[in-house]
């Protein structure tokens, strides 16, 4: 991979990650963190609750914020400083999430860039809203 | 496990869960979000970084905190509404953290909490700050 | 396992592993390598592809050829030496495929075995096509 | 993610991933894959063995061939046709790998790009060695 410099992320770029999401990787998810609320892991339970069937956790899709940002937009030597997420839909098995992430301010003193993040599933609905701060070392 | 009602949840409480992280979590993470940054899979490109090792990914060591809310405190019947996250150190393999989420302050006519959280190391170092906001359905 | 002599492989052998191809090993295979192609891990992206549904990476598939080898014939004491792989057809989930190895070829002096190598599926079409080259050591 | 045309692919275009390869990915291959050789789940043997300890499998190092490819250069809309593998050193636990592909070649009346691809460790070995053959669709 070859690292983007911070003088070449201008504002209004953006880049974005989709993923079919599986009851594998909620599974898997529920395992690494230990969220085994029945909501996510628990069918039978899941299809009596408000949501009818199981549904991802709201951390997990928002990984993909996480992986646009460190791997793709600005990627390597990026450090992340913060995020906030709004979690305003559910995710269910099979739904397709884009995670995406558009630069919408830099500071240029401390190298900071500030990003508007949003995750919207295959019917172009905000699952996740919010932003990120990262700031941007080596090149 | 039992569902606690939201009347006997008061401003102050608080619950935690703690974890040693693994190399193995941290390469399970990157291939569920697809976050293969070198800083965490690349244990060269690391020991040339100002972290001088491999990193978690902030994500995933905030996800414990997601797991405090939705496995204990408050537990099944939460939905998750937002979160707010500053990563403020990094975690290295072998690190133990601990996410806890502590009330304070309730909205009775939304049902809605809002905890402090936060997630510290074995040397009681805070690597994530911040708050979360969930509503209490059910109980 | 029985360790299988070099002496006792004889031209015209052949071993091979069935498996039916499902969502989890794709999912779990980009995670392993970080080939997130949408083709294989977006379901949207991929209903408008070519290949109208997922498909299962090239490499993925023809992991069983290494399996047959490594674990089947010759089995314990093989050393890897090449692999040619041509990839034919895609495999997509709920194929059940099939991959074998036929010796064709033995160099004594060397312990140096070749093997054509096939994957089919159900439908007995040839998804991967290829030699392999392997050394068997010890017996 | 933003395709890349194939007009804009040049000879001599580069493209890597890393990855330190761990246990639990070897471990995850040989249960994808059924290659239960013990020279790369069983400790004890190949410790005896002549590699002196577990080794990862020759066909996941090569996935990460598969992820430049896939994901990166060419990346979305890349048919993959061909891939000629040589097996020249073992990777251990711990290893750094960086698989490359260089472009070689390119075909232009059927859009097909020829690439050198390597995978080196940490010490500039080269552990496998070969080509690939892709098409490229879409752009």
């Amino acid at each position: 991979m070859q690292e983007l410099a911070y003088a070449d992320i201008k504002v209004g770029d953006s880049a974005s990650v989709s993923k079919t999401i599986t009851e594998g990787e909620i599974v898997t998810y529920a395992g690494i963190t230990g969220d085994f609320n029945p909501v996510h892991v628990d069918a039978e339970y899941a299809s009596k609750s408000m949501f009818h069937e199981r549904i991802a956790h709201g951390m997990l899709v928002s990984g993909y914020i996480s992986a646009v940002l460190g791997y793709h937009l600005p990627g390597p030597n990026t450090i992340y400083l913060g995020q906030e997420l709004k979690f305003t839909a559910p995710v269910k098995i099979g739904d397709t999430v884009t995670a995406q992430a558009t630069v919408m301010e830099k500071r240029d003193d401390k190298r900071i860039i500030k990003f508007k993040t949003t995750v919207t599933n295959q019917r172009e609905e905000i699952v996740v809203d919010g932003s990120a701060v990262v700031k941007k070392v080596g090149l």
